[in-house]
């Protein structure tokens, strides 16, 4: 194979070839930076406790996997109940923000229904990808498409880990303002995506269950 | 800098060096088998849906993103029904059980607190983990501690990537019984873990809100 080629073309012995090994994957910039420090630290918990994981920073030992299993079990419920918190509290919000435009619009039923809600949680979430998409596509130098992208991989919580903002030109200890505002970003843009996803789910269970509300037919007027 | 060494040891040019990049992260074993067969292409999709996302494999083109994305919004919100369906028949038959116990036991409150429900999912969590971890373990050929943080690090959906299954002697097309193991344990470990969690939450949730109820005393009887 083309491994085998390289190894006799340059006469590299098999322990050399594995330290080249090392060296490239180090300067993979994915895996570079200073993972560790305060910044990147806070950075690896926040990827836990959201269970985005990119796998951009792993631990390495046993105790490392041990605390982090440790950390995960308490940091994923309580950053549930504080997302799921927010989350309620942004509902409320919108809601009271539908009745007042019903109002003004002149609707007879003034009430929040669950599409009603759907469609501004659900436009919330667009906008806070599309505003994130360019600001990480000026940040992290990558296309539009490739930025909107990592949005949506990172606030769905899947976080592939192929695109990971913070991890070019040191910017975890350089740039303290782009990491708060990574954060800021990422606690803000999940509550609201989690909160459209809810919804969407909310709404695909009561389709059997309940017939569908007057309410509902007011949307297509 | 090293590379610059090893680069002027072997007398190696910059595209070539790029070349030997390409071949060692090829090699790397998480990233080689065949990932978009069939049964690679379905291990991809559960990792979606299920908001795993590994990283192992993920779109490289513009329209292979731009699916994925379509794929995710429809698919995300379905996968979540069920499991939030199958979680509901769970803890349904749990409960039953539950009462079944008490009632054997003579207990005077036979009703199934949330508490008594987080124990017995809970159980069955770590049930599902340390047999997991075994199974794992042996045909991944990791320790035990690894294979247990693997699996933990799948059921809580973070899915860093460090470990990741089914990517040694391309299990994806030669092993289909450990394919279909792994897929099950994925769907099945997915929806007791999240009872679990979902199970914490509404704990930690109703804890400021609710008087602890008298049933919840019983526990420490
Ligand atoms: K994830
Ligand atoms: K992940």
């Amino acid at each position: 194979d083309i491994r085998q080629q390289l190894l006799e073309k340059y006469n590299i012995s098999e322990p050399e070839y594995k330290l080249i090994e090392t060296v490239i994957i180090e300067n993979q910039p994915h895996k570079a930076g200073q993972q560790w420090k305060f910044a990147g630290a806070l950075y690896f918990v926040t990827v836990v406790v959201a269970m985005i994981g990119y796998g951009h920073s792993t631990p390495e030992t046993v105790s490392g996997k041990a605390f982090c299993i440790v950390y995960a079990i308490v940091g994923i419920p309580l950053g549930m109940v504080m997302f799921q918190s927010i989350g309620e509290r942004l509902n409320k919000f919108t809601s009271i923000i539908i009745k007042k435009i019903k109002k003004l619009l002149g609707c007879n039923n003034t009430g929040a229904t669950d599409v009603n809600q759907l469609c501004v949680t659900g436009t919330l979430s667009i906008i806070v990808m599309t505003v994130g998409a360019a600001v990480f596509s000026h940040y992290e130098k990558w296309n539009y498409m490739d930025s909107f992208y990592y949005c949506f991989i990172t606030l769905t919580t899947i976080g592939f880990g192929d695109y990971v903002a913070l991890q070019k030109d040191n910017a975890l200890t350089t740039k303290p303002g782009y990491v708060a505002l990574s954060l800021v970003f990422i606690l803000f843009g999940l509550t609201v995506v989690a909160a459209s996803i809810n919804l969407l789910v909310l709404r695909f269970m009561t389709m059997n269950t309940e017939d569908v509300k007057t309410g509902d037919y007011e949307m297509q007027d």
